[in-house]
């Protein structure tokens, strides 16, 4: 893969002076052009070995183009608000939005790399690593995101000849470490890892490009037109007759049976009752949540359910339990404008808890696959893919220990019918109800069709739908209340052992 | 995910019979309409947990349609044929044509599953197979195969249940083996292990069709819907208005240095030494290629360069000096009907030898990146993922133990001009030159960028090119053959570590 970038290229002073004002000048106006566009972001990775003008390069853009429409994103050893999360969360929370372009200086590539040249990490962790890479970069360039992938070869004898030359000038002797001389005797096996990594990490839609870091010229001039011809491209595209995107459709059951109607939605329960278990597991609720050990985990729940279900009815006997420095609830409608500049999962992915939080989201990335899918908001590929991002996306929630816990609240239609005429008759009630719920209502049998296999699709050993049957309301509050209790209990233990 | 597949489905008699014939014979509608169409071909996957109705699913399906026209493979251990070759090899030369229906009872999934149900293999190992497994399930969709993937379920009553009936009737009692029971032991870890290979190969253009298994006429119209319904939609698909596949450019040099204008074309050889050496290394390669640890090995070695750069010449050097029960030659040229109805890899798989066996092919798979991206002969998004697809089936046939040795013949422009001129001034070389030849000649430098582009993104660590210097044919020679004995001899004391 090092092939090219092990010759010795260079450009002339002349011909650089000749072309740099031209350069610059088209990558200002294409990053003009995507400004207006507005349709897709960029980000850029910069990536490579030590010396191959990394740094140099990022300062160029910023000086070619318009810095106040550039996001430059080092990752240095993460914060503690970062390491209380998911390891992918510090680039989420980086993305840059459509029309914007972000150059993240080291990104998800580095651990991974650096993790398996210096041993730390073994093949099997390594391996799976490139697997969630790849899928993030997917999903990323299927959200439409422009991926620009550079990674900045030196050879050994470039590399060294490179690490002198800043060590004698004192100016720039300070950059060299020892740090920099040990990793130079790993050379050989950080290019044996990294061509791994890149050969298993290219693909059609991002390609490493490798870029030969040794003349400065050089390298400026080949990133800035390809840079220049990506945004071009893409800025300039045309829609083509092509065959829609290829999906089969999914299992339609024979029967009128399904995980939703084979729930006994009506479950017995007196008000009395209600009230002693209601009072017990709140007890238990805040008990749980006070531990010492609550402060090594953090608790996701996510309430959907059918219209009328009583979400926000079992949340606030949720949180009557809870110190109110310790949740957050998001309440999840449209997304906001600078939401919908973003793939579809940042919105939920800035909102996931620091260690000892719980967050409580009514409504949520569920969404994609239930209201996407049955108004028609998005295509079909789109919501199909879906699924595996979503369970991708909880497995990463998961293995970082935070306690997951998903509700659909599901009533009959009778009873729907039956809570929406009394929404309307009980003024209080009635910003409860909305045009919007009755054209729901008429959807019935395909947001059905959506709750089955949104539950087939994501319902998995680690991160398990709970449905609950909520004709009546006491018993679906307990039930939550007992479920999550005994969701945090696990997770606890699991924390102490 | 099985959530939905361990409920009690039941369709009734009555129901079935007045659904069966009509979905017959949509079936076989269908089925004639594929054969007619020829675009794509349908490759249906069964698997799943024992009991749940395989068998009798495939059996079913021949008998709704016309059998003819589709190709049943189950998979038992392999044969030595198979051994001898590449897991995947047994796999590729049963696809299924275009416009043919295909259905494995059992395919790629189910080492990986069983093996690590069995711990006969580690994660490391479980999580390659997937990845290998995605990969290679996203090139078949990506070369239009409608793939289908159906995964039969019981819970682990109603698997008991099942196999207690087997056995206790006469007839059926000889299909339920200890085996079985010992497998049935391991229900909850075949479960789990399941459910996680599910999760991870479920993707938007081949998510797994979990199938309830313990009623026959419910999974038989389950199946047969579904079936029905992912063909009809794909036949009946219209080209719609789509931005075009998103593939970023490649890196273009800036200065005139390239792998290839590095090189040093004239390289010095008398005939008087290129006889000695050639005679030399014939030689070496004659007594390599019949050491006894041979056996254990086999060879495939490609073939390309400019045109008139020596190939046939070259490879007429080697297989001098080989006993011809032991090679196989392939002359690459435009695919024939029946290669054209398969993926562009098919006809390559075909060839890979047996132990003992060398093949060499002149011209090769990277057609794809060469003359079939020069001559705009596929889209862009297709042989930009043909890099990625090239890396993985080569990385399977080195980890087979396959030496691969890969050759580019480079001549200069000049020195092509003047093997055309002398071509077509003698009489029995002027087959050898068409006016094809002088069309390629004018496009030199997209040829000479397709080349670069093919050695920085396939040579790798496992696969070097070997860049032949070749305007003196004596030293073009004498590389190649000693290059071949040299990787023949690494991989002979491999195989003997």
């Amino acid at each position: 893969m090092f092939d090219s970038a092990n010759l010795e290229h260079t450009v002339s002073k002349a011909a650089y002076r000749r072309e740099e004002p031209k350069l610059r000048e088209a990558l200002l106006n294409a990053q003009y052009d995507l400004k207006l566009n507005g349709r897709f972001p960029v980000l850029i990775l910069i990536a490579g070995v030590e010396g191959a003008g990394k740094s140099e390069t990022v300062n160029l853009l910023n000086e070619w183009m318009d810095p106040r429409h550039i996001h430059t994103h080092a990752f240095p050893p993460p914060s503690d608000e970062e390491r209380e999360r998911p390891p992918m969360w510090r680039f989420w929370r980086a993305l840059p939005p459509k029309g914007k372009i972000g150059i993240f200086f080291g990104a998800w590539h580095t651990q991974p790399i650096l993790g398996r040249v210096l041993r730390e990490i073994g093949e099997a962790e390594f391996q799976r690593a490139i697997d969630e890479i790849v899928r993030f970069e997917k999903m990323l360039c299927d959200e439409g995101v422009l991926l620009l992938k550079y990674w900045f070869h030196l050879s050994k004898k470039q590399q060294k000849k490179r690490l002198r030359e800043l060590s004698r000038d004192p100016q720039t002797a300070w950059r060299v470490t020892d740090l920099d001389w040990k990793y130079f005797k790993l050379y050989d096996r950080f290019v044996e890892v990294s061509e791994r990594f890149l050969r298993r990490t290219s693909t059609g839609e991002a390609p490493w490009i490798v870029v030969p870091g040794a003349d400065r010229r050089y390298r400026s001039l080949a990133v800035g037109r390809h840079l220049l011809s990506a945004m071009r491209e893409r800025l300039d595209e045309k829609p083509v007759r092509r065959l829609p995107d290829r999906t089969p459709p999914l299992l339609a059951a024979p029967d009128r049976m399904n995980v939703i109607r084979a729930l006994e939605l009506d479950q017995p329960m007196s008000r009395a009752a209600y009230e002693k278990e209601r009072d017990r597991e709140q007890a238990r609720l805040a008990l749980l949540t006070r531990d010492k050990a609550f402060r090594d985990i953090a608790v996701v729940a996510v309430f959907e359910g059918n219209d009328a279900a009583g979400k926000g009815g079992a949340i606030r006997r949720v949180t009557q339990a809870l110190d109110a420095r310790l949740y957050h609830g998001v309440p999840v409608a449209a997304p906001t404008e600078e939401e919908r500049a973003q793939p579809y999962l940042w919105r939920f992915w800035r909102h996931i808890p620091r260690r000892g939080r719980m967050v409580i989201f009514d409504r949520s990335w569920y969404g994609r696959v239930l209201v996407e899918r049955v108004e028609g908001l998005c295509a079909e590929a789109d919501w199909m893919r879906a699924y595996n991002e979503i369970v991708e996306f909880e497995q990463q929630l998961v293995a970082h220990g935070i306690v997951l816990v998903k509700f659909w609240l599901a009533i009959s239609k009778d009873e729907q019918l039956r809570r929406f005429r009394q929404r309307e008759k009980v003024p209080f009630k009635r910003f409860k109800i909305t045009p919007e719920d009755w054209r729901n209502r008429r959807k019935w049998d395909a947001y059905e069709q959506a709750v089955c296999d949104m539950v087939d699709r994501t319902s998995t050993a680690i991160a398990p739908w709970t449905l609950v049957e909520a004709n009546n309301k006491y018993y679906a509050r307990v039930k939550v209340l007992r479920t999550l209790c005994d969701a945090i209990e696990a997770g606890l233990a699991r924390a102490k052992a």
